[in-house]
């Protein structure tokens, strides 16, 4: 067994980006990929695709590249994505809303088994998902029925520790917000903050170097 | 003027990410901040802290930190966010819907400044808002006469090639695109797909590598 103990989370979030393309390169036939294209794929460079590999062992062949399909296999081992999580979301307004129907999150074994709100108008709706609104009151009780690992916050900023706070309370082992607060990280649980805008972040230095190299 | 030119994708993103913990300690009368702080409040390692702020010159003084206030207005400053960002977004679904109105955007400097569809019930519309859902052909105009420069892309994803292309055939400089399917980067523009299972897969592995050692 590879010890897997010190692998940066950098390096875990750019293995699985890594699958995308590779998916994608699947899907079209190609059988083999070299560390360059791979790279070029991902906007990184081949000396960090070759190392965020070596942390898991011995992949590809040197002058060659990568079996497209073993690759991919080894990536869905590393991340555990051949198992079926169980998440719920919180907060069922457009963002929830978006998620819960999101093919993504089908696609690669995330599955919402509960949806939870507060507001009185929503509880008890049937959603096209086949999802009823739970009250926010049954996050314990659900959370330990259903087998729930993984919380989705997507409530407005004010309710957001709040939420994070009961999930936590209920046993919960894993917090994806999309508030756009961040929620603070304790002991018991890990927590991901998602902020869309460091994405545009990047592109927008990228458009601002270019601009003042004009 | 220092040379910007090959600074990692991965650097800008993890200083957009420094921003946010930064600007909560300074919201909380924090002065003066140390690299193994900022570190742990991001989830990196400190020597990774002080390698990213080193591309961009000389920060914080060894054995005291950095000053908050000036480490967040350099960070502005390198990432360009004082400057005012044009953006349109097409595909108000419950994901458009949600990221037209997030909080976010705006604090940064994104600002939305035209809707696009091609539902005729939903063309015409007046949003929460204030925006007007308009039709796509309108995009090539728009684009112009509203100096937009980010397309963002929140169509379902068998749409979601040929928005980016119309975006490009309009003269957009970037796009962030969320549709779950990869929009091939051209020449002329910057692209990123954004992927939210990024983020539950580093989740996942976490919580898997838990598991496994119990």
């Amino acid at each position: 067994m590879i010890k897997e103990t010190k692998i940066p989370d950098a390096t875990i979030r750019r293995i699985s980006q890594y699958s995308r393309p590779l998916e994608r390169l699947l899907g079209q036939g190609v059988r083999v990929v070299s560390s360059e294209k791979l790279a070029d794929l991902c906007k990184v460079n081949p000396a960090q695709v070759r190392k965020d590999l070596s942390y898991f062992g011995e992949f590809g062949v040197r002058g060659i590249g990568y079996d497209v399909r073993e690759l991919l296999r080894e990536i869905e081992r590393i991340l555990v994505s051949d198992k079926e999580w169980n998440l719920c979301i919180v907060g069922l307004g457009n963002l929830g809303m978006a998620l819960i129907g999101h093919e993504n999150f089908k696609k690669r074994g995330y599955r919402f088994v509960a949806a939870f709100d507060n507001d009185p108008r929503k509880i008890g709706l049937h959603l096209p998902t086949g999802h009823v609104i739970q009250p926010i009151t049954k996050i314990p009780d659900l959370i330990q029925d259903l087998d729930i690992e993984i919380g989705v916050i997507t409530t407005p900023p004010l309710a957001a520790q709040a939420t994070a706070d009961l999930l936590m309370e209920s046993g919960i082992k894993a917090i994806l917000n999309f508030a756009p607060i961040q929620v603070r990280q304790p002991e018991c649980c890990l927590v991901e903050n998602v902020d869309f805008t460091v994405s545009l972040d990047n592109l927008a230095y990228h458009l601002g170097k270019d601009d003042s190299s004009l």
